[in-house]
């Protein structure tokens, strides 16, 4: 079912007005994890609730606790929840946001205030502000959403469930804890998922995003001597902790990526057929990832295999080394201790459990392996599971179609290389088919100074919201 | 000759003064390389003077030029020379010692204030404080000599000519220069010379010291994104820096110290009878080592193997990463450039030019088998030569029999594993035979806190370098 065409002219017709709204939430400074911020977080939530209450949503600001802020115990922001709708013969849309930000502050480069949302005066339609696209403006989108439909009086195709957190750029905190309890009671009875907080891979296609890698942080910890050396005096005595770390940190990559782990490789999950048909329609071109990185360091000239090697294949990065001198300039000791960090990127099938036994009993072995008296740990540190829905869910042809519709494209089907912990949250606690649905561009800046939204992608991304919702009513399971 | 008897109980007569006066050297807080020590040093330079003027010793105080300290234009602190005889029948000896110390903070966790002279309370016959034993303590005993031959009205058996710097704990600035310039002035005429400025190899034994490994430190910088890359986004697909970097150190050493740079084992200079001989009869066992540092982490359990991979093998230590996390917790980065530091320290026939070129072509060679697309350089950031002295030289001789007359030891015959770079200077400008005659103890803590001297090293020390001046007369070429 296509969208009403009231809905999309109204849209159309009061882009002044959703840039009014966006303006309003970019101008409260809601920065979790900072003790300044705590009362614009806290007017931030407020904001919202007004905005639902007066859209004619059921809301409700609930308490998940407090956690340490700065050495001092504070609350944490709360999780807002919604309702619109009840009606048993319509599906019922569960969707997330959320409204707290990255800190910004003007002498970090910023070309505007961070939080006054500032068009481009050059006239390309970008609007500039801290959290404009991560994640207010998508919020924002559905808020715009709904006024359309409550100032047209048309009835919404889905009932709509909301979950609005203010903690997601500082970890998400008892989240999980909040949907695990509120499982059979708010979250009940949502038949799908929709969440809006990540972002186009060009700035020409828009997307459906069915995958996250996970991911496995590790520490080598090896240590020897009870102090530091001077090299001069005990060079060529001694086992050096470096000399053993370094050794065991070069068997565990290739320069090309590939990962020396035994059984690894093994785990990954064979390419279907309709999964490299995905791969192969993503619009990437080479230039793309070069202009990303500043030059042309890709492992591949080949596109398909570099989509495959940032999205579906696990990767190792070796990040650093603790306790070693780091600074600039030259210091001939040698560390007593010293720790090696890397991390394995989690594809399906690589569980955090499987991919750590193969890499403790293979680090241990190569130490063996070195005769040294120095001793070994080898550890993770913290882990996150690899999530893949299913992009033939009734849930993803409605939001192709609705992307069609809106954009007059076919939506590429992407995976992020990185992760979002809340969608596994969602996904594994209630079930359901997760569906990613970006509105902004892959230039967007998210986290970065001059974070912005590009008007076109604001007001069409609001209305490929509303169509979605249009799709997912007529769609069959 | 022995040593005039009168002179040997001159000082043993005259404990208390001697330490009266090494106290007095002490409370001078000569911290060399800190702007608000300036007239400290300089006052060290006046008592200096003083004393010497006292014990008839013709010195002057000469200007080495300015340097910058903590961003202000300075005086480096002068270089004291002086004279004491000149009979062209006698021999004429150079000694070398030096008036500034390291820093120095009671909090830093020392027992007692570190600039008042404090005998350990439990009566060890310990005396604590900065400059005790690094170099005030020997330079003290030069000073006690020549008081004992004043006042007991004896001819010194040597002409001594003395050069004293008040810049060796920052850097000797400008000594080299200076020596080059009075070469054919005040340094004509000097037969040989004795610094003591390093310390025996255990807590019991006398050593003479006859050489110093040299050191070049190294950079391997590898660089490619023109960014930090997110590792989530980019794992995979390009060549990280990180992975090339640890690839090619762990190529450089092995974990049992073996160095793996072709070209650098076949430079070494093979061992003689005599040397293997003299590092045979060294007092040393494998607990001393374990107790240095703290554990059994010692590659060979063979003492004369340790002593070599110490005094007179090459080592390669790897120090550290700069560009890279090194902070505690997780950071899942992958650095766009970062910069591997090493060192080599250098003996006998390995020179700064020779093994830097093994070294860059090693590198460069091993890099372009990595097949990655990043960039490589690599270089020298500094070197030191290494050197020896002939332990057989008349000077050695007389040290040999002078320890023998004081302590009724044998000498151990050492050499030093790290660098004094004076060293170097006076031996290659100058062309003399340098004898390196340690009067503390190996557990002084030279540059540590609670740095001390015993009582009893420091007495006979003082007899020591009397002594060694009458064998040194005594001795034929």
């Amino acid at each position: 079912m296509a969208a009403n065409p009231k809905f999309l002219s109204y849209v159309d017709d009061h882009q002044a007005d959703y840039i009014q709204r966006l303006s309003k939430a970019v101008s409260i400074a809601s920065v979790s994890g900072n003790l300044s911020y705590v009362k614009d977080v806290e007017a931030m939530a407020d904001f919202l609730m007004e905005q639902l209450a007066d859209l004619g949503v059921t809301a409700e600001k609930r308490k998940i606790g407090t956690h340490s802020l700065e050495g001092k115990e504070v609350d944490l922001p709360p999780v807002i929840i919604g309702q619109i709708g009840n009606d048993p013969k319509k599906k019922t849309l569960l969707i997330y946001g959320h409204y707290d930000v990255q800190p910004a502050l003007k002498e970090d480069g910023w070309l505007y205030p961070p939080f006054e949302l500032t068009p481009d005066p050059n006239g390309s339609g970008k609007l500039y502000g801290r959290g404009s696209t991560d994640d207010k403006g998508p919020v924002m989108g559905w808020l715009n959403v709904l006024e359309a439909h409550k100032n047209l009086g048309i009835e919404l195709p889905v009932n709509l469930k909301m979950c609005f957190e203010g903690m997601e750029e500082n970890g998400s905190t008892n989240l999980d804890k909040f949907i695990e309890s509120e499982k059979d009671k708010f979250f009940a009875g949502a038949d799908c998922m929709c969440i809006s907080d990540n972002y186009w891979l060009d700035t020409k296609t828009p997307c459906l995003t069915y995958g996250l890698r996970g991911i496995n942080y590790y520490e080598i910890k090896v240590s020897g001597p009870d102090r530091d050396l001077h090299s001069g005096v005990f060079g060529g005595t001694v086992h050096e902790p470096m000399t053993d770390l370094i050794s065991l940190m070069s068997k565990l990559v290739t320069p090309a990526g590939e990962i020396l782990i035994p059984g690894i490789k093994e785990l990954i999950a064979p390419v279907t057929d309709d999964e490299r048909a995905k791969f192969e329609a993503i619009h990437f071109e080479m230039k793309d990832i070069h202009s990303a990185v500043g030059g042309d360091v890709t492992i591949s000239d080949d596109t398909v295999k570099t989509l495959m090697g940032r999205m579906r294949n696990p990767s190792l990065s070796l990040h650093g080394i603790e306790g070693a001198f780091s600074a600039p300039g030259s210091k001939t000791v040698i560390p007593c201790s010293v720790k090696g960090k890397f991390s394995i990127r989690l594809v399906p099938n690589l569980t955090i459990k499987s991919v750590t036994d193969y890499v403790v009993k293979f680090v241990q072995d190569e130490f063996a392996k070195l005769g040294s008296k120095n001793k070994l740990d080898v550890y993770l540190t913290h882990g996150g599971e690899p999530w893949i829905a299913d992009p033939n869910h009734y849930s993803y042809r409605a939001a192709h179609k609705a992307t069609e519709s809106v954009y007059g494209q076919t939506p590429d089907y992407t995976r992020e290389g990185g992760s979002i912990p809340v969608t596994l949250d969602f996904a594994n606690i209630l079930g359901l088919n997760v569906l990613l649905l970006p509105v902004g561009r892959g230039d967007d800046g998210a986290h970065s100074t001059n974070e912005k939204i590009d008007t076109d992608n604001y007001i069409r991304g609001t209305k490929l919201l509303g169509a979605y919702m249009y799709e997912l009513a007529a769609t069959s399971d």
